[in-house]
C-alpha cells in the first residue's frame, strides 16, 4: 500500500465521521470528490480551512463568527429588546431562516439534563441573566425543541425570570419535534402565534 | 452578514453537494466541525489538500494513486496472470476488502450504453486488450454489476477476448445488486464460486 493510498484511506476514515455519513457514502463521497479534485475537491479544503482559522463562539451569545461578537449581537438593528433562546446554533440558524424573528439570540449549547449531569453553569444560563439586565430585554422568546429535556430546559428559565414577557413558540411545532427539522413556513408560524408562558 | 458567516454558508454549500449529504444533514456536519475544529476540521482540510494534490489514475488499470502506476500494477506479487474487471474503483475497493483476489485489475470507469453513448472507446476498453497482450494474462474475472448494462458490457467484453479463461463472479451477487454494497463475505464466496463466463 502506498502513501497514496494511506492518505486515501485516512480521508475515507474522516469523513465516515461525519454525521449522517457511514463508511460506504464516505467512500463514494471521496472518490466523487477526487474525480472532481479542481472544482470541487480543493475549492471544499480551502473553505474547511478559513472557517477551522477563523470559526469562534460569540462571547456574548453562543453563535458561531469570526469575532468576539457575532454579527447578529454587533448589529445595531437588532437591539429591538427581543431575546430568543435557542438550544444550539442550528436551531439559530433555522430560526434565521424563517425570516420572522428580528431580535437578538441566546444559544444554551443543550438542554438541562439530570441524566447527563447538565445544570445552568454548564448552560450559558448565568450569561442569560446577565444579558437581560444589561441589554435592556423586554421579551423572552423560548425556541427550545418540543422534547422532555427542552421544555423542562424551558420551565426552569422562565421561573428564574422576573420583569420581562416571556413567551414561546407554540403553534405549529409538532410534539417531540425539533425545530432544525422544520420548513420555514412552519417556524414564521410558530413565531407568529407564540404565547404567555 | 458577516465574512464568517458567507464563509460557513460557503462551506455548508459545498458540503451539501457531496453524493449521500443534503442541506439539512451539510449544515450538522459543518456544526459537528466547527465545533471540533482542531481534532477534526483541520485534519480533514489537510487530507483533502494532500489528497487533492497527489491523486491521479493509474495510467495502466484506472485505479487511483499517487503515482502513473498505482500500487496494484506496480506489485510484482500481483503480476498472477490474473485480471479483475470491474466498473469503477468504489468496486476495486470492494474487491479488495473481499481479499479473495490476488492479481491486478482494470477498472473500465463504467458500463457501456447505447442511451447515454458510453462505447467501448469511453471505457478503457482498447487498454484492456492491449494488457492483456502485454501482461501475459490468461484469466479475466469479469466483476462488473449484475445490473442490465453491466452484463452487456461483460458480454461484450468475454466476445472480444481470446485466447485467456473468462470467468465471472457468480454465485451470491444478487439480480440487480451493485458490488460495493455487498458485505467481506459475499464477495468472497462469489469469487470462489466463479464461473465460466
Ligand atoms: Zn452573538
Ligand atoms: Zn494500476
Amino acid at each position: 500500500m502506498d502513501d497514496s493510498t494511506r492518505e486515501i484511506e485516512h480521508l475515507v476514515n474522516l469523513m465516515a465521521k461525519l454525521p449522517g455519513l457511514g463508511p460506504r457514502s464516505a467512500r463514494r463521497a471521496v472518490l466523487h470528490l477526487i474525480k472532481k479534485r479542481a472544482l470541487v475537491m480543493t475549492p471544499l479544503a480551502n473553505a474547511l480551512q478559513n472557517v477551522a482559522a477563523t470559526a469562534r463562539e460569540c462571547v456574548n451569545c453562543g453563535n458561531i463568527g469570526t469575532q468576539d461578537r457575532c454579527d447578529i449581537c454587533a448589529n445595531e438593528k437588532r437591539a429591538t429588546g427581543q431575546l430568543c433562546i435557542v438550544e444550539d446554533v442550528a436551531d439559530l440558524w433555522a430560526m434565521e431562516r424563517g425570516q420572522a424573528f428580528g431580535g437578538r439570540y441566546h444559544v444554551l449549547g443543550g438542554t438541562l439534563s439530570a441524566l447527563d449531569a447538565v445544570g445552568p453553569e454548564e448552560l450559558r444560563i448565568p450569561k442569560l441573566l446577565e444579558r437581560i439586565r444589561a441589554e435592556g430585554i423586554t421579551e423572552v422568546v423560548l425556541a427550545l425543541n418540543v422534547t422532555v429535556d427542552g421544555q423542562t430546559t424551558a420551565h426552569y428559565i422562565a421561573e428564574h425570570l422576573t420583569h420581562v414577557s416571556v413567551t414561546s413558540l407554540a403553534q405549529g411545532v409538532p410534539i417531540g419535534g425539533e425545530l432544525d427539522y422544520l420548513d420555514d413556513g412552519t417556524i414564521q408560524a410558530a413565531f407568529k402565534a407564540r404565547k404567555q408562558f
